[in-house]
């Protein structure tokens, strides 16, 4: 089943400007592969397309009930959100219920995605603080477990500390493959990020999707998350985001996250696969066509409905149209 | 001469991440190929990497001595700005010399490249004009030679426009293929994008450099504004950017120029060469490496002085160097 390569190609006029490739993966739960494309035991960084896999360890902690947490923490557990005003303030509270506040984040502080969002701060007098940083509901959630088990909450971004530990185990336990073995280097926001091969991250999302062969512990924790992504997606992502679109229109169908460097996984419960994608040059907007290709290859993303997600339009400065981005032929055709 | 690929690395802690394949040729004037990588008959959309050659018609038209224009005009006539307040401001003047306003200037309006110029927006009251847009000094040198001309301004942005028709005989007498065959699409900033083979794109850029073979007509400009681009950096991208750092680092030696998607190109007067990149994927970030690659192995830029742009530093949201990116040893090892 293995092919050559994911390939996108972008178009300006009559030509292909031009194209992106990589490898996917889709995988059953117990490790079959379904469909390949590339070299899938290819170590890749899963950056932010594994925070889902990452949110079981806050889901299982017990600290949502304690907390009085729910979907909307849960989703931004998983999210790389666009540092909106819900974003922000929900994290700022959040930190409150467990007795911190944003100087315990070890994510940093970046500005907000969109520029209505930076021209807000400027309007308020205001400025970034690292509730805004895209990671800091995934922090959140990491201090959560910190705090729930009585572990010191400073250095929890350290791979010796319990909370990476936990992350490690989680991987573990779901890609049948030792993620302690795993090189690693740090992420954006400062976490160890694990070179897992694409197989394996293809794997944990599948048994996320079908977790009838884990623990209850797993499965029950795997169902929350999945429930949260559909039922919360704008805190998974923000306005306009592909992961807010497809998580709000294929609810119990597909749960999708993007990470940084062109990484994308998916959950398909209904089909029982698991899905997870690199593009080689790390571009996110080939990323989104190739996981909205996919879904609508499985059958799970209406072709007709998601036109703009499955060939993307390019717009010049004035919104001319000049060109498309779209699956090769020799990709899918 | 002709070598598989570019190839520019991303690296995270201990693996390659992301990695980028290009193209890249290096001619003579005379259409000699002195070194290739890739497919560099492959037809490319030059977008703003030709911005010096389509600069050309504008110093040749008398319009500089006209209106009492200089460097900092040429300069921006070959830029892709960042909507700085300086780049805007003599856009504005500019304008209003040749009896015009932003009214006239067809490339539309986008938002401030940086987000301290966005800011500064907010707190003045302001919005961003078409002056704001990375074009603006290209399209004012094409209103400038409409004016010069008697020409009607309107509509200067079309095919079949008179100014259109000049950059195409002037990208035919460097390049030595006939423009007016290449097929195009629609630029960013609304003008004709032709695609060219990356040969001829070289070849038009070694014109440049060497232009003993010209008529003294294009020499004298191709010399202008070699030296403009030298002389008034900043005019050229804006602070920090890559244009500007090379382009005032090297003067008399190179002249570099970006375009979007992913394609840099380059004048080399003390060699008599012109260079032409593409990077398949669209990446800015790669194909500034590998102009900075390209200008070191050509011994045009001392690598002890210039680390940062041939190994740019990979830095996460707090500042700790977590990757770099670099030349693939397969391509230049």
């Amino acid at each position: 089943m293995s092919k050559q390569a994911v390939v996108i190609e972008v178009t300006r006029g009559p030509i292909v400007e031009s194209r992106h490739e990589g490898i996917a993966a889709v995988v059953k739960a117990d490790g079959t592969v379904v469909a390949s494309w590339g070299d899938i035991d290819h170590p890749v960084m899963p950056r932010s397309a594994n925070k889902p896999i990452q949110a079981m360890a806050f889901v299982e902690s017990g600290a949502v009930e304690r907390f009085g947490l729910g979907n909307e923490h849960i989703a931004l557990s998983c999210a790389s959100h666009s540092g909106e005003k819900r974003h922000v303030e929900t994290v700022r509270a959040w930190l409150a219920k467990i007795g911190l506040s944003e100087a315990d984040l070890e994510c940093g502080t970046h500005a907000p995605r969109l520029q209505s969002s930076i021209e807000d701060l400027v309007r308020e007098g205001q400025h970034a603080t690292p509730a805004f940083n895209n990671c800091s509901g995934k922090h959140s959630g990491f201090l959560s477990t910190a705090v729930q088990y009585g572990e010191p909450t400073k250095g929890y971004i350290g791979y010796d500390h319990p909370v990476q530990k936990r992350l490690r185990a989680v991987m573990s336990d779901l890609s049948g493959v030792d993620a302690d073995g795993f090189a690693y280097g740090t992420d954006g926001c400062g976490i160890p990020t694990l070179a897992t091969p694409l197989r394996s991250l293809a794997r944990a999302m599948a048994s996320m999707a079908d977790p009838s062969g884990l623990s209850s512990k797993h499965a029950d924790a795997a169902q929350r998350i999945r429930a949260a992504m559909n039922a919360e997606p704008f805190m998974v992502a923000g306005s306009g985001r592909f992961c807010t679109l497809v998580n709000g229109a294929l609810p119990g169908v597909a749960q999708v996250k993007t990470g940084a460097e062109g990484v994308f996984c998916g959950m398909l419960p209904t089909l029982g696969l698991g899905v997870a994608i690199k593009m080689w040059d790390g571009a996110a907007r080939a990323a989104e066509v190739a996981m909205a290709s996919l879904l609508s290859h499985l059958g799970v993303l209406p072709a007709d409905k998601h036109e703009e997600l499955l060939h993307p339009p390019i717009r010049n400065v004035v919104g001319l149209l000049v060109g498309e981005m779209r699956p090769a032929k020799s990709w899918l055709g």
